[in-house]
């Protein structure tokens, strides 16, 4: 099947609900439109199999995964999905393989306003380049440097889940099959956090995705205002089964440093947070104080007052 | 070193002259904004070790040619280039390859204004993923699909070099040293026709860049247009390399089927023929008319109006 054919039949479909697209799929390059009063974000991630992925994970997982980590980072800013781009580098044509990957992809397409509008497919060592763009009003974004000394951090959702799964699928941790089985969702399908992103527009300081890991991403964004983060360990959002792993090795590794979550972590001045707890109160997922911002820089973390030794983030080199 | 001082020592530096850049690189997504009255055109591509660059490559030239062969592609479609994000693998940190790689786009951003906004660095065989952005007036922009009955074909520079190239370095064919020196300059430092592309938004019915080859690219620009074209071989633009090779082979294959020529073929209707001669007439690179579109579908290569068979442009799978 010519490469021309293999978009016809898998990725024309993934094409969704095409918005101020005015050249898609087919030509040289796709060509859009930005209303007047808008801006453009957009973020480019690579997964590449045997650092990102296991080389049996199912296909399906993996296009779910490959888009939705590009979406938790338009979520991270505020913005509204738009477009993506994708890149397919596979070691051989296998139909049943992309047919599979694009129905991953469909999950999110149908839930999010997001087409794809180009791409590139090249044989080689497997591997998934997604770039994403969203939009949002001029100048309505949630950066990383506007952290301010007194602001509350806060996270979204349940820390840590991602990473027991990992360590349980790699043996280093023993699981029940009930307890692999919902930790494992959340490695497989993390759920971007679009809705609350936008919502944390109104009220938040800075904002970053959780992808390397609470104390490495923090330190990203306490590095990038200039300040320093706390974190109180107790008052971390664990799921029964991370809380378990807390209780019975007294470890909070895996909620503090390993990545994956795609959860949102955000900063909240004191006075905005009735307002920001009032805005997402209808939200699916929770959102939990879990530290403030303090003068100095790095990140430190405290169990009920006392500081605590903890890993960094991932390091991809 | 960390992923975060590798963007500071050798990504940073590719930013060049930011234009219309709210957010560059260094948080979740990079943000732009789009001139009232302006389009978008994007484009992203893939070159992957082993099918699209020999391992040996010398980085220099790969970081060139990585961004040249995007910026071909907003060429094709008379955009002006404005950004770029750049997904690298790696297998692992090396730190004179990366200066070396960088090196060779910053030739290409000194020379356009095109920046780099962002992008991922990962671990994993070595594979490059560019994405680039191109403005343009609303509705100024050249598609495949416009090609009409009558117009004529033209291509610019000359054609097959790059084959040849990689024909005498996979010690397919024989050439000089002087002869290689001459046509590897052709591989290996394409030069994406922007200037070209842009002036051919007033003449031009339709575009394509040559990255498959002139059969294989013309077709896709006659199926998209509902047409067939015509190629007349004895008027192919070769240069004395090519021409030598035509005549002592008899074989038109090279300058007909072999990629990574990265010309624009275009059509330009009777009636605007000379407004484009006149149009391109101080450019660096000559436009040559190679051909004519007609009815039906599929492109025939006549020599002396006999019709030759000839090869199929670049397969991907």
């Amino acid at each position: 099947m010519s490469e021309f054919s293999l978009i016809e039949k898998y990725f024309k479909p993934l094409q969704g609900k095409l918005q101020y697209v005015d050249v898609g799929i087919g030509d040289d390059c796709a060509v859009v439109s930005v209303p007047s009063g808008f801006e453009l974000a957009m973020s480019m991630d690579t997964l590449v199999e045997g650092i990102h992925f296991f080389p049996d994970v199912n296909p399906e997982d993996l296009g779910y995964k490959a888009l939705a980590v590009n979406l938790s980072d338009l979520a991270a800013m505020g913005a509204m999905p738009k477009w993506f781009t994708l890149s397919v580098t596979l070691p051989e044509e296998n139909e049943a393989w992309l047919q599979s990957f694009c129905s991953g992809m469909q999950d999110l397409i149908k839930q999010y306003p997001i087409s794809l509008i180009g791409g590139d497919t090249t044989r080689g060592p497997l591997s998934i380049t997604i770039q994403v763009h969203g939009m949002m009003r001029e100048g309505q974004r949630l950066l990383r440097s506007t952290a301010k000394v007194g602001d509350k951090i806060f996270v979204s959702g349940l820390l840590g889940d991602a990473g027991l799964a990992l360590n349980a699928k790699m043996q280093k941790i023993a699981l029940s099959p009930e307890a692999l089985a919902s930790v494992e969702s959340r490695l497989l399908r993390p759920e971007p956090r679009l809705s609350l992103g936008r919502l944390l527009l109104a009220s938040a300081s800075s904002m970053i995705d959780l992808s390397d890991g609470l104390i490495g991403d923090l330190g990203h964004l306490a590095k990038a205002s200039g300040v320093a983060a706390e974190i109180f360990c107790e008052k971390l959002p664990l799921s029964k089964y991370m809380q378990a792993h807390v209780d019975s090795t007294g470890d909070f590794t895996l909620p503090l440093s390993a990545g994956d979550d795609y959860e949102l972590c955000f900063t909240v001045p004191p006075t905005s947070v009735q307002t920001c707890r009032c805005d997402v109160k209808d939200q699916a997922v929770a959102i939990t104080e879990v530290g403030r911002i303090v003068a100095g820089s790095g990140v430190t973390c405290l169990l009920n007052g006392e500081e605590v030794e903890q890993g960094r983030g991932y390091q991809h080199f």
